[in-house]
């Protein structure tokens, strides 16, 4: 069954929720999800609202074109229209290590997700064999100094070929330039291995074990040009001791990385994040 | 400012959304508030909408009338006003351990709750300390098998005469007599030292120690007449190790007891919770 | 760099500590670890000690001969002798669900386990082609009522053909047979997809939805002949709320069923786990 | 019955374990609790042992200097003795916030920890009514930048009188001056309301909430001359959403703040916290 999704943030107004649930009713759209918030500080209405297309009076190539001819400007609304058939197209970028990219392309293949992966880009060689256990395109973009906008360049352009429509960091060890950042805004998910904003940057668990924290974290959010300082998805911690040492934390911060992203990149799938100035609203 | 806090289930059907938000919004009712749900098993609609009285056309003393006349018998729906300016009423129920009671207390003199505590009930002297430290009245009923029924009568008559909304049993160690449940449906709050449904009954802590569980836990729950099985409210848990002994998972389970069941009777406090059949919505 | 790991446990008896230490010492073992609990309910002393055997005085086939000479008697004393280069070997069984053999398989092909795989058993084809994708045999054993204890009985064969030493049930949805638990005595490590005690059985996720809990859990343990009793090895819960369906607890459920599995196998292989009487000590 | 409670740290060398347990033993003193641990990365040996003095060779008065003579040169030793009979005095330093001080009272007056609170000194009279209901005396020092020096001086005397042993600072909100911290090396805990290192500093519930995080924290640490880095004791989380408002943080944080803040108190009177350098070992 055929569902459109639309998500919508303007100025709060008294009567929007109604309007708009009342123009989806009266046309015969059957209401199978709402979530709405008011940010009672910015004044902002959030919402998520996901009917059935079967019996729905509008013509689902004509939804678009009503609701921003009758909503867009009555109340300064800004808004994105998803349809279910339509599956999102997702590269992931990978370095050297594998959990993320193996704990994704595990649900991937059990179809956990709705979600293509046309490629996986890297600037190593190293999980080219994940990606060919996966039967899933592998493409090298080895990165120095002197080739870095170069080879982004090229990277853009396979993306375009391919209609990625968002990008995935999985453990990427390369910072983003602004031009593909500008090509995919609030469309490129990273995972930091840290309880952000703490520890940003290199090393996070080096310099957790030097404070001598007593817990450990991760944190998914959306790439923007100030580094790790985007808009949160999600985040998760688990408690450490004295006892663990540098090595215990990758380790355990590995099983928080590969959740916290999936975690993230199964919200942005479902079409169940905001991002508003810089930070998320995370429809449930 | 105050505030209408209505909270209502029926069957789910389309319109009934806009249909109640308009109502509000015509009547100039300004809506700071909205969580609905749709239950897509049992088809039912669960919402909770608040808003300010300032301008709303309707007197306060009306509205209940308004609610019931055009929308009760439409949509076959049951539901409950609340105003901001109405203090609900909790007596406290305990025995000897003051935890929870503290807690309690704490809260309530910091006017962190929206609360009257007129009494503290309790079958045994010992806690008769801390509502003395508190300045609330303190009522013993000692109880036996044969003068249960008796002190109860008693006490309920009691709570008549203080007009108690709610009762908050904290760590009282008495069954409560299906008498008094009926009195209090879904206003009678337990905390269960278990992450329910495992170790119902007596001593849990003992029986978690004999499975060698990993992690214990807490639950508030509504009382109904079969023991520590009515909707659940919250619960939480905390990690134990083999070095626990059963006084270790006593006292760590403690700090759970009070903050799951503070948790709980905050959000009856504030009207967040809506019980239908044997599970609870809690709006957020 | 070789150790030798020796897991003890006797009555707690003053002296054993700086018997078994002084021991290592004298004779020029390097000790790198050492975490020992007495239970004081039970007396009973418990230790895990490593050691580098690099200057050792014994030589390394002579040490359990020299413990068990030493010290098995003096102290009544249950030892397990392991070194670091022998690597144990791990049999996974499987059924119809991926997420915990991907989980692992990942884990094996990043070189995190010190572990062999040689082979998965299961009794459905479905997940052979995760098999294929690690290049590691998949053995089919269709089971019936009528065929089981004929199929076990070869698989039995094959396990100790391949010098299995523990088994791994990664929701492998058949009851294990007495026979084949004797064989891999507290060595067969299985996840149920509930908080045990909590949901014994089948459809736990089912059951946590009928009754409305807040938190839902995964359990590893090691198997005994009484369903879901056996003693517990980790636990992990995560939250929910009343909108989540029960396809929602199966999905949330297979993050925590994945960590909770490999945690526990990850403890096994480090030989850091103690199984007495129902329960484990898990050493830090 | 009397134990001695025996804490150190100094370079591993083999032999240490067995040589300070042979002590104890030989000398009849029946140890009830020992947990040691090495940084391989300081090569630094800490150990935690306890032991009933009932049947002791030495004298009480007399196992300090016994220790010092025997191991505190030979291998180079810091130690910290302590006997179960000796309750340590501790004073709380409040501000105008009573959630910590209410639950540390609560534990104090169930007679949960064992503990002397000789006073409650404050730079605000707001919670004198606090201390008045558990008969505590209330010191009220009233704080300026001019008068700040002279009232901290004040303090130290009356803590001196008190014979403090260390002190709690119950959401003080008042930077300690350095010749306080002098008096009191790592025995002045600090209840820090955020998830350090994030937000370090004044107003972190705004910070957090500014960010965008989707989990909070409090973190109790000892007090150094920097601002909130000093060694770590204990730390918590909970999650948040977009939906919580600053008040909501501050609320829900108060709930860890206290439980936080509490687990470190008693682990500090347990004796089980050692700190080494600006990090600190918890023995469990």
């Amino acid at each position: 069954m055929t569902t459109a999704k639309l998500l919508l943030h303007c100025p709060d107004t008294p009567g929007i929720l109604a309007d708009v649930t009342n123009f989806i009713t009266v046309n015969k759209g059957n209401i199978i999800y709402l979530d709405q918030y008011v940010d009672h500080v910015e004044n902002i209405f959030f919402m998520r609202i996901e009917w059935e297309l079967k019996d729905f009076f509008i013509p689902k190539e004509k939804i678009y074109e009503y609701i921003d001819t009758l909503y867009a400007q009555k109340y300064s609304m800004s808004f994105r229209l998803y349809f279910s058939d339509d599956k999102p197209r997702m590269a992931i970028f990978v370095s050297k290590m594998s959990h993320c990219l193996f704990d994704m392309l595990a649900r991937y293949t059990a179809g956990e997700w709705n979600v293509e992966i046309p490629l996986i880009i890297s600037n190593h060689p190293d999980l080219k064999h994940v990606a060919d256990r996966f039967s899933i395109p592998f493409c090298l973009f080895p990165v120095t100094k002197e080739t870095k906008a170069e080879q982004e360049a090229k990277e853009l352009e396979l993306l375009a070929e391919h209609k990625v429509n968002f990008i995935v960091l999985a453990r990427y060890m390369q910072v983003i330039s602004e031009k593909m950042i500008e090509a995919y805004p609030n469309r490129i998910i990273n995972i930091h291995h840290s309880f952000l904003p703490a520890f940003v940057g290199a090393k996070p668990y080096h310099a957790a074990f030097e404070r001598g924290v007593k817990i450990i974290g991760a944190t998914s959010h959306y790439v923007t040009t100030e580094l790790d300082a985007g808009p949160i998805i999600e985040q998760d911690v688990v408690r450490i001791t004295h006892k663990d040492t540098i090595t215990d934390l990758v380790n355990k911060g590995k099983d928080l990385e590969k959740i916290v992203l999936s975690r993230a990149v199964q919200k942005h799938i479902e079409r169940k994040i905001l991002a508003y100035k810089n930070k998320t609203v995370i429809f449930s």
